[in-house]
């Protein structure tokens, strides 16, 4: 009874971990077809949503069958809720690579992202990406030390959102109202994004230390 | 046994539907304290959604312990999953509120909002309030027939968040950059608060019947 427990209880961690993975894939690819306003892969990105949302779907299946049979107790029980919450935040991160990639389809074949705030946006594509590769590190070997590192992260995403909207409010915009709602849209998809892969890891540290990963940072 | 299991199964049920009115009420407050330039209550607001926040944490040890003691299977099990979901669904609503609240204090004692955009932003705030009223009363009764009216009330709160975005981009905006870029996160919060309270009228609507809210609307 207790390996059919912990195979279902990994079973989730694993689903968890994939879901992580596809949706660092999908914002990474969701940002190149935003760039290069590339429908075909935008349309796919649109399209795979609904592969994560049934990696949703699974995972929330398993956690309230392991509930219903092995009915857990304590810190499993605890374990296998906040896994249902994680799921949560990762299924959200992959709407919003969606929402990016909808972006690029609805101005297709216009670009969304005037030419100087190519960088910026790039920047802000690369670290969502990165910090969702580490959020699957972190669920995947419950890595303490490398989920901490994600504040950092978070607080240079925060930057970079600032630095976008600076540009559009220097008083040298000259790209009309319409491409200032898009871009404001898409920082703040970026900028979501970037907090829902936070949030998983700071779960996780909870999960892993019973103490809230903001104690941590403040002490360090 | 059972009488405890249903009092801590109705206890969960009261804690939603105090969330979702607390959430009304708040987003009421922030889009008056928005279209008034009202410093004070935009502070009170963005305090007090802590308290949203500790009606949520109560509500998810009520549900652990619940899961714990009683070991609940099935439909019961499925619906404290589902509440549990409800909950995050409920305080992200809040956080919304909340936002609305910190772009009145950021711009005071300038308006976020102008003159022309204001009916607009007005019936988007009480439609907003209105929608979480419903659902807060779906959840109180299981309301199906009430709960699905709210996909109607969704709509006609994307034809505001259309309109408000028509004002912008008509050509005729007189009032720069940084505006525009808060009017289209001010819509955008609006636009998820809805999103928030007709994904909670679902969930109960699936709960009750056993089939997702989107078949009926085809149907009718």
């Amino acid at each position: 009874m207790r390996n059919a427990y912990h195979e279902e209880l990994s079973g989730i961690g694993r689903g968890l971990v994939d879901m992580a993975r596809f949706s660092a894939q999908a914002v990474e690819r969701a940002t190149a077809a935003l760039l290069d306003s590339d429908l075909p892969t935008a349309e796919q990105i649109i399209a795979e949503d609904a592969r994560l949302d049934g990696m949703h779907h699974d995972l929330e299946n398993r956690a309230i069958t392991l509930l219903a049979r092995q009915q857990p107790v304590a810190t499993d029980l605890r374990l296998v809720v906040t896994s249902l919450r994680m799921g949560t935040d990762l299924e959200r991160a992959g709407d919003l690579a969606q929402h990016v990639a909808k972006l690029t389809r609805l101005r297709y074949p216009e670009s969304v992202i005037p030419q100087e705030l190519r960088p910026i946006v790039r920047d802000m594509g690369r670290l969502a990406k990165e910090l969702m590769l580490k959020t699957a590190e972190v669920l995947d070997a419950r890595d303490v030390d490398l989920a901490l590192t994600l504040e950092g992260d978070d607080d240079q995403m925060d930057l970079l959102h600032r630095e976008l909207f600076q540009h559009m409010i220097d008083g040298r915009w000259k790209h009309g109202i319409e491409t200032a709602v898009d871009v404001t849209l898409c920082g703040r998809y970026y900028e979501r994004f970037a907090d829902h892969a936070v949030e998983v890891a700071k779960r996780v540290v909870f999960l892993v230390t019973g103490e809230h990963a903001d104690d941590f940072v403040v002490e360090s």
